[in-house]
């Protein structure tokens, strides 16, 4: 399976999170990661059929970006208006975009409880992202589960391990989540990823996930045996 | 009231549906008409403290926009992202924005019955619209019932005649649509609308408008009679 990754970012060099997630990237041909701010400054054409070749290319495609107003920055906008035009997105005939998988993975910058009615932001961010849910409609796109991080600067050490794992799996992952399929996963994955991009600290947050699940499978084994059963 | 009508659209002068509603904008010193692209270039920096003066001296805040992909054109996006700072729109001492009504005027390709579960687009323009709300709500101005536009270009002339007073209404009039409100307002406005601008035929719908106003007053009446006992 190969994961198109599209990162819109107007300032992405001065993002903690972005560069956290960048330095995640698993190190393997299958994942392209496509930063649109710095293929294209704001003045220069989009290059349609390029970017309509790299799409088809790919089976999962992923929107990563900061939730900017409860939307994308507006070079992704741009992008979906120049590039998934009708004839090649929807229409009558093509649907080159058919049966391919689609999902977001967004920086938030409020707390997860504060996006429910009552919250301060007083909207889900399943109700926030319909757009984004209607584009995969209208293209015949699978919408994946989404990755949502918030207030990636107060995350512990240990908040930031797991999301290394659950960044690699929406990248690399069978869309299922079953325990089951995470286990295998993250053992195989985990092996593979590049340590010396990761640092030393990168390094040992690696090492405790492995033996972590080590010492943890039979657990795991009665916990999935406990799901399977719900 | 002061009204501030932003548009954003990359090809006005090409748009049938916005030059309409240009040529029916209502001619007072109360409604001001800003247009993002015909004001900055994609290369051009936005003057915030500009545009947010701009803000602060109108009562009612509406933007106006082709509904591309489910939201607005890239440079309404960059607008948001780059005037409604923190300090400014929101945060713990300054609400600028707070207390104006907010609204929306959308410009939709596709059908209106396409928009619910089970049509052609799979939700409703008020869930796909949620992001806006989302802004209102932070921001603290109060939301707008939208002008949504389906299909222009294969309106009737009733039709369109219709839409000129919603419009109409919706940048000068009061909040409240009820039938009352309604029949005062257009027999007011309409008699102030330039009609040199809108050519013979838009000056037709004018006279007709305001005779048929005036044929039906009394069933008006009833009507508005029936609905206020509901």
């Amino acid at each position: 399976m190969k994961t198109l990754v599209i990162i819109s970012h107007p300032e992405i060099d001065d993002s903690g999170s972005q560069q956290y997630l960048l330095s995640s990237v698993p190190q393997t041909e299958d994942v392209t990661i496509h930063h649109l701010e710095g293929t294209y400054s704001a003045s220069q054409p989009i290059d349609v059929e390029k970017e309509q070749q790299l799409l088809a290319a790919h089976d999962r495609i992923l929107f990563q970006f900061p939730f900017y107003w409860y939307s994308s920055p507006p070079m992704l906008k741009r992008w979906q208006d120049e590039v998934l035009l009708e004839g090649f997105a929807y229409g009558k005939r093509t649907h080159r975009l058919s049966g391919k998988e689609f999902g977001l993975i967004l920086v938030v910058g409020v707390p997860e409880k504060e996006y429910q009615a009552g919250g301060r932001e007083g909207f889900a961010i399943s109700a926030l992202t319909t757009p984004f849910q209607a584009i995969a409609r209208k293209t015949g796109m699978e919408y994946l589960k989404p990755l949502v991080i918030f207030q990636f600067p107060y995350m512990k050490e240990h908040e930031k391990m797991a999301l290394l794992i659950r960044y690699q799996q929406m990248l690399t992952g069978d869309k299922s989540d079953s325990l089951k399929a995470r286990e295998e996963w993250i053992v195989e994955q985990l092996e593979q990823t590049d340590r010396n991009l990761l640092g030393a600290t990168g390094d040992l947050v690696l090492e405790e996930v492995l033996s972590t699940i080590e010492d943890n499978r039979l657990t795991l084994d009665e916990l999935e045996m406990l799901l399977d059963n719900m």
